[in-house]
């Protein structure tokens, strides 16, 4: 996350949220930042990605998954979301979302819901999403880094991005 | 990573590693792992990504990026490799390096080296490449997971990859 005192950051506007939760919103993937148990290592992996009614991220990961295990040994996690088209991969919209990660209890109201809103977005997850061996997590949005193309960078509030 | 007493692994064949190596030096983005100073909260964040001529993967930071300073302050890193195409996201090749981040200094003939292979993958990017705020970094490769599609992951060793 950009210090304050250590990059140029623009005014958010209504506009600059709309376009950022946009972003969110439409993404089926994203990288997952996540830390290593034991090692504490920073560790980037791909997850598919949706999102629950109030915008806030939502992902399935297997036990088999590195991430799975380093989320229940430590919920922070970041999530990088846009993807690169021609050109520039710098010059394209990207925000980085610091969240912290929390199971969705398997049988829950909550988790049919999430089924649902994965599968709206992943309709071939139809063929894992109900094995015991995977979990939803919600990914609670506290802080974001919004950058819009080269140079321009925005400070954004969790609260600012869903609800 | 894995922990190979929790995934199952495929066999590393000369060709797996060439597939892999491929999707490295064909890579001009990458997601990047690092550590929030301070906080250690872990950050994902858009990185252009060229190679030196072993394979190591180069970036190109701005002291006013948030990587740069965690980077700074622990050196520990990774990144996500490879872009999704049609269909599901997850069916796509992608792998995740864990690398040490080792700053290539000013002036040197290393950093000279560095400059024109990132300006062969990012022509766009001479615009900056000399400007005083940047640094190029060498990503020293220790190890990697590399996941070829669904469910088709191998664990790969730093040498493996470079040299």
């Amino acid at each position: 996350m950009a210090k304050n005192d250590r990059i140029v950051l623009r005014e958010v506007t209504p506009e600059v949220i709309a376009a950022a939760k946009a972003l969110m919103r439409g993404a089926d993937h994203a990288a997952l930042a996540t830390l290593e148990p034991d090692t504490g290592q920073p560790l980037a992996s791909r997850v598919g990605l949706a999102t629950l009614d109030d915008g806030t991220p939502l992902i399935i990961a297997s036990h088999l998954a590195a991430h799975s295990g380093a989320l229940d040994a430590d919920p922070r996690c970041s999530l990088l979301i846009g993807t690169v088209g021609k050109g520039e991969p710098l010059t394209h919209p990207r925000i980085m979302l610091v969240c912290r990660a929390e199971v969705i209890a398997a049988g829950s109201e909550a988790a049919a819901a999430g089924r649902l809103r994965y599968l709206a977005t992943h309709p071939k997850a139809a063929i894992y999403v109900d094995l015991p061996d995977f979990r939803f997590f919600r990914l609670a949005v506290e802080r974001a880094s919004y950058n819009a193309g080269f140079g321009r960078a925005y400070a954004l509030e969790g609260e600012m991005l869903v609800g």
